[in-house]
Formats: structure tokens, C-alpha cells, sequence
């Protein structure tokens, strides 16, 4: 199946949490002496039967270096044998001139085996093309993030009455078909999504945000609902990851995103 | 010394040369069997006494996962024994939301112990900021980059008469004091350069596009050397890197950079 196929699967089957594996050792049940391999994959053996996608944060996997690196294939290879339909998302926000952007899609298709990647769209169209090149990928490229941040640069009011990233969207939509490239949208800015769900509801839509941000799940799917789509995908980390630190981590996940789930579920019944 | 002062003291020397480690295995000497430390270490030996400064291009290590972090690692260090004054740069090109960023800051910094990290601003101060936090470096954020599509946003034009890139320089110049931040230019722009040369010129302007990319380094110190500053780095990769096939290429490397040092020196003559 292609990435484009997975993810729509899953939104078939009503799934749209999608689990953002950010193994932080200052968070890490004390049990695991820090090991964020099996802190990772315990996630992963009780959430992989609720979860829309997996979503693994590069960064911190790449703060312990080649051992990180290791650890961060191990992690990924795991999903694969669980489930090889559910999409995993390298979260590395790449983006280059074009053949430092192939090396990084390199990196990360073919030796990390991603079904997808996080990219930021600064340096413009032949920055983004070498991930795009890749048949069967989709990739998620950053339109208005979730964070303060997004106020500087993103939000900046450009002449033709767009805002950066709406033109940013508008763009991408021109350049990429919609079984290629998803976007990136944070829940706090909830009144922009209202604004753009129209031009942006058929494709799939990258959500974080949620729970430690400060966004709502459920007025995130409302705005799907309202318009008809059921393309996004909620990213939730430290919502998931972190809610018990006992043996019994994983169990905490599993519940937690199944309760997420009939939260969605509801709203489309 | 901090990265800040390591950069100004070769710009007293007068050298202005950044040697861009992009080991590509296609363009390596085929001697070498693809040994890209090998490699990196052979030209960095012939390139220390004339470098100013070294830009380490991450996807080209990337690229062999878990191993290629691991020769990344000893590439830097071999720089490092060598001179230790030498400014080393990751050409990362990061940029991530707050917690996500400290944990790249801290691959880049702590695990890699490089000097300085190229940034991507898209996601705005707060992305920014994690790594600004560790004091002694100096970071080069994107401006206006070297590539065909720093049309597409870099270049829109603003409500506020300024284009983003110029937004982007102000704000960061607002934010950050000049011993902490730099900014990467695109050679190939070298109207813009000029125009902006008046509000850069006192931190460290990094630029690349000359040489394969088609910027000419005499034109761009001549609009530094106009402007009565000095604080310039420009990156060649594959003008440096791939002059010789045999195992004369350290030696030609040496030759082109003490050749590139003098096109320099004349214009400050």
C-alpha cells in the first residue's frame, strides 16, 4: 500500500490519533533505567490496535547519537512487524537545497523506512521535490504550526492578502497531488482551520497541538465533521505517553487512546 | 573562545573560506572505497591552515543511519584536535517546537559538540530559542538562501513593504545579540545582498551558492569590502571538494582554498 492508502484506511476505520513517540528520559518510568526502546515499543504493543499512525520525533532519538540512531530503526522496525499498514511518520521537519534534500529522503526512506516525513517549506519548491520524488510516500509539509512562534513568520500578512501559509498551502496544493503531500496544522489555531477547511479538506491534515498545547481534540473534529472530510490525523504525545509511571505505561496508553477515539467517534456517529 | 569570537579571529586573519563537508560517495575518489571519514579527514589536514571555518552538511552522514552519525562524530573531532579554533558548523538546518528543539540543541551541541547549527526560521522565535539558550555559540539562521525556490516564500512580499526574508532578518536581529547570531545568504542574490548589506554587516553573513550554484566569490566580497565590513563566510562544497580524482585530491583541495584565500585578500588589500 502507499502511504496515501494507509492513512486513508485508517480514517475508514474511524482511527485519528495519531501516537507521537517523543521518549523524553526526564518523563520515562523510573522503572526502565531509560531505555526508550522499550519504553517506545511497550507503547506501541498496546496502542497499535487504536492508533491512526505512529509519529516518531527525530530529535529525541538523534540527542543520543548513533546509538539513538540505532535505537530510533529498532523502534521503527517494531511498528512494521506489528502492523505494516499503519503509517509511520518520521517527524524531522527536513527541508535543503536539492541534493542535500535527497540525502535526508535517503536517510529517511530507505534506511529508516518512513512512510512519511515532516518538512518545513521555507527554502521553497526544489527544497521539498527530492521527498516528493519518492513514489508511494506522502509527506506532511508545515503550514501553520501550533506553537507561539507561528505569530512571526507564518501569520505574516503578504500583498496579495494571503498570510504565509496560506500561500504556503495554496502552493503545496499546486505542486504536489493530494495522494502526495499532507499538511501540517496546529489545533490552537482553530479559527485559521475554520478558514481553511474548505481548501484543505481532501487531503490529510497533521494535527498537534492537542492536550499539552492546549488545543481540544473534540473542536478539531467538529471542524472535519461540519465540512464533510474525515482527512486529519490528532497527534498526541506527552497526552499518551506519559500518564502513569508504573509497569502498567502501556496499559495507561491503550486506554487512553481508545477513550480518544470514542471521543471522534462520537461527533461521526 | 565562543563561537562568535572563533569566527572573528579568521576573519582577522583574512580568511573567508568555509570548506563544505559533503562527502558524496558518487564523487569520491575511487580509491577510497567510500571511507567518507577517510575522506573528510584527508581534506580537512590539507584545508585547516587556510579555512575559516568548516560546515558540516548532516544529510551526507544521514544518509548511513546509525554508522554515518558515528563517522560525523569522529569528522568532528578530528577538526577539533587539529584546530580547535576553527569554527565547526552543523548544517542541520533545524527548527522544531520548543522541547522538540532543546533535544536537537542538545544532539548538536552536546553530542556533536559543534560551534554553531544552521536554523530554519519558519516556525518562528520560540523554535528558535532552545538553541540560542546555550551560551558560547553563535547560529546561522536562514534568510535568503542560494536556491531557485527561495522564490516561492522567502521572497514574498509583505504587508509591512518588506519582504519575508527581511522580516525575518530584523526580527532576529531584535531578538539576538550580534555575538549569537548569524545569517545564511544566498550568493546567487547578489542585489539583495546589497541591499541589505548596510543592516547585516555587523554579524557573521554565512554564504552559500558560490561555485556550483553560480554566485561569483569576488563579487560578493567586493559588496562586504564596499560596505567597510569584513564578516563574511563563503561555503564551497564541491568546488573544494572534487578537483582531483587521485590521491593528490587533499593537496588540490589545499591549493584551490589558498587560491580562493587570495581572491579575497587582494580585494582587501
Amino acid at each position: 500500500m502507499t502511504t496515501y492508502q494507509k492513512i486513508i484506511s485508517k480514517f475508514k476505520e474511524k482511527k485519528h490519533i495519531c501516537v507521537g513517540l517523543d521518549p523524553d528520559l526526564e518523563k520515562l518510568p523510573r522503572h526502565l533505567n531509560g531505555d526508550i526502546v522499550e519504553f517506545c515499543n511497550t507503547i506501541v504493543d498496546h496502542t497499535a490496535e487504536y492508533a491512526a499512525a505512529y509519529k516518531i520525533n527525530l530529535a529525541f532519538f538523534e540527542c543520543f547519537g548513533a546509538e539513538g540512531f540505532e535505537k530510533l530503526k529498532i523502534v521503527v522496525n517494531h511498528i512494521k512487524k506489528i502492523d505494516n499498514d499503519i503509517p509511520v511518520i518520521g517527524d524531522a521537519k527536513r527541508g535543503d537545497i536539492g541534493n542535500t534534500s535527497k540525502k535526508y529522503a535517503e536517510a529517511l526512506f530507505n534506511y529508516f523506512n518512513f512512510d512519511s516525513i515532516t518538512l518545513s517549506p521555507y527554502m521553497g519548491k526544489d527544497s521539498l521535490d527530492p521527498f516528493f520524488d519518492f513514489n508511494d510516500k506522502l509527506n506532511f509539509v508545515l503550514a501553520l504550526t501550533s506553537n507561539k512562534g507561528s505569530n512571526d513568520f507564518e501569520q505574516l500578512e503578504t500583498t496579495s492578502g494571503e498570510r504565509v501559509y496560506e500561500v504556503v498551502i495554496r502552493k503545496l496544493r499546486s505542486w504536489y497531488p493530494p495522494e502526495k503531500v499532507g499538511i501540517v496544522f496546529g489545533a490552537t489555531n482553530l479559527n485559521e482551520l475554520i478558514n481553511k477547511i474548505h481548501e484543505i479538506k481532501d487531503i490529510p491534515v497533521l494535527i498537534p497541538g492537542v492536550g499539552a498545547q492546549g488545543g481540544e481534540l473534540t473542536d478539531v473534529a467538529r471542524v472535519f465533521y461540519n465540512a464533510n472530510s474525515s482527512n486529519f490525523l490528532v497527534n498526541l504525545s506527552r497526552g499518551i505517553l506519559y500518564l502513569d509511571n508504573s509497569i502498567e505505561f502501556g496499559k495507561a496508553a491503550g486506554a487512553e487512546i481508545k477513550r480518544l477515539n470514542k471521543i471522534v467517534e462520537e461527533i461521526y456517529l
